[in-house]
């Protein structure tokens, strides 16, 4: 603490992202990057732009890129916006639309920067609590609020929502804005954005850092409605004008239009991540049934917190949540084939000392 | 607007940055950017970095960059914040600092972005007026605030204050955060870094984009007491974990270690600048004295916008600014001595239109 803090900072409690070693000691799947590298295009775009033309500033439009996603969702630039970084949209997003007399609304096991960025807004929240499958009460989201945000497929669990009850959320809101958190929605969910012309008040954010393997080149985009999409970029305008810079604005355009590369990788990861599954349901896990590239999981005779110790003692990083309703399960990404081979055999071997 | 948006974005009026025009007609004078490429190794350090890592997450604390920049300044990494640029590092310090039950101060005549964030994070500010000739009062700012901010030099006017008229108001402002913007320091001005480690109230802030050629990556960094760097760094995980991609990181990196380069640049653009300035004294215009990659002019006989609007015809781009006090001087960006021979032989053929 110190006394030249703003008394909003004083109450911070800061989101805390997972462990990055800077070794290679462990095989890595507690934030869930794609295992597999970024599109070899993306590769090539970043290197040829990496020029003379850095002493400019970027378009502070990113007109290329909004045009490049546009296009993708067969829609308009006016319904793009492009930030750093999903967090960084979603933060700006926060302050464009949720400071609004009624508290926001959000699942109490959810994306925890949610809660974080009420904190630094100094908005009014009311967390509603998901059931014990972990399953979200639609019934929670039908009273007076100032806007409705969920991650979907879950960010903790996995667990993803039917798009007609998406419909019907939307229905039931008309008023205020919905954010829907689509992180990880190209590992088998049904995207929101097919809704954007429909509701006014949708807002549906996605990110290059999961399915697109780019979690080091900090891009991610928004689809809605116009006026949402204007509000966003005024808030934007007001707070840094360039956001992207020149590398990240040219790698996100390769990778956009590398659609072959993009549905590989995707097939390639939920294959894993199914097979994963198979294995670990026989060594008498649950598993939340998964739409993500991780899973979230526990064990019947084996405390979470002693299964990620040891793995990570054996070199396995995953990652533990010490949260209520939560601090018995671990979340897992999906790495290679070969790195989920290990993460099993490791795991089976510990589960196997604990019933001896 | 839209019934959408909170009280707070219905009432902001964003920054407008300079324009970026798409395609190459002009001679850009009007953003501040440096003529001369980034140093050769930076573009060598971000190729050699274009590689699967892109995949990982960026280090969120940015250890690297920032024991760089503690070596250069020979301080140490608990003293550094970096982030996407200056202008985020400044949002962030309103953030932090400067919501407090005084207003804020900073002089009428400066970088316009500083009361954008007072709006963007309703903070209240008092804006200080400047002299005839655009100097800072010092005495303005003895007296009860939440804070100070002003740019060294100016960042519209070039003007610098004394290092000893800083100590003095540092001196007199000890209970309250005074944030130093340093974007143009490194063309001539004497910078308040070396009174860091006395004023625990002080926090310096630079940029990559302007000495160091690289406004196209988006770097900033600042340096101030430990509990500053440790609020500043407390606002950004509340924010956005990663705002500054793995290319930024290491490019910056091989930035500040290449002084070799950054001197003989910086010196590069001084002389050119005094060049510039001799010569334009002698065709009639007014120049505030500039320590920055910039100059602020006036003509005795041709007003500002149309001299602007003349320039613009024929091809080179400087910046104007449509606000009381400032409206009959034009801001110019030091380019290469062959942009700045063109930009002078134009002007000269439109002064002399004027006197015919």
């Amino acid at each position: 603490m110190s006394r030249f803090w703003s008394s909003s900072l004083q109450q911070l409690a800061p989101y805390v992202p997972g462990e990055q070693p800077k070794d290679n000691r462990y095989i890595k799947l507690n934030t869930n990057e794609n295992p597999y590298p970024p599109s070899p295009s993306v590769i090539a775009a970043i290197k040829a732009a990496t020029n003379e033309t850095l002493r400019l500033y970027p378009d502070p439009n990113c007109d290329d890129l909004r045009a490049a996603v546009a296009e993708y969702y067969q829609t308009e630039k006016a319904n793009i916006f492009v930030g750093n970084g999903s967090d960084e949209i979603l933060a700006l997003a926060f302050l464009a639309f949720f400071q609004q007399p009624h508290p926001i609304l959000f699942p109490d096991i959810t994306y925890s920067f949610y809660e974080v960025y009420c904190n630094l807004f100094r908005i009014e929240s009311s967390q509603m609590p998901v059931s014990a499958d972990f399953q979200i009460q639609l019934a929670d989201y039908h009273r007076p609020n100032g806007g409705i945000i969920f991650a979907n497929p879950n960010a903790l669990t996995g667990r993803t929502l039917p798009i007609e009850t998406i419909e019907q959320l939307l229905k039931n809101n008309k008023d205020s804005v919905v954010v829907i958190d689509e992180a990880y929605i190209d590992f088998g969910g049904e995207s929101a954005i097919g809704l954007v012309g429909q509701f006014a008040n949708l807002l549906v954010v996605q990110t290059f850092s999961k399915s697109r393997s780019l979690a080091g080149l900090r891009v991610g985009f928004a689809l809605g409605a116009e006026e949402l999409i204007t509000g966003l970029r005024r808030v934007k305008n007001s707070f840094n004008s360039y956001t992207l810079d020149r590398l990240a604005l040219v790698g996100a355009v390769a990778a956009i239009k590398d659609e072959l590369y993009f549905q590989q990788l995707c097939r390639k990861v939920v294959e894993t991540r199914d097979w994963t599954v198979h294995e670990l349901l026989s060594l008498g896990f649950a598993i939340v049934p998964s739409n993500a590239n991780f899973i979230f999981m526990q064990h019947k005779d084996v405390q979470a917190k002693t299964l990620y110790e040891m793995l990570k003692e054996r070199g396995i990083l995953v990652r533990y949540f010490d949260r209520a309703k939560v601090n018995n399960h671990l979340r897992v990404t999906i790495g290679t084939r070969e790195e989920m081979a290990e993460f099993l055999e490791t795991t089976t071997s510990i589960i196997q000392e604990y019933r001896r």
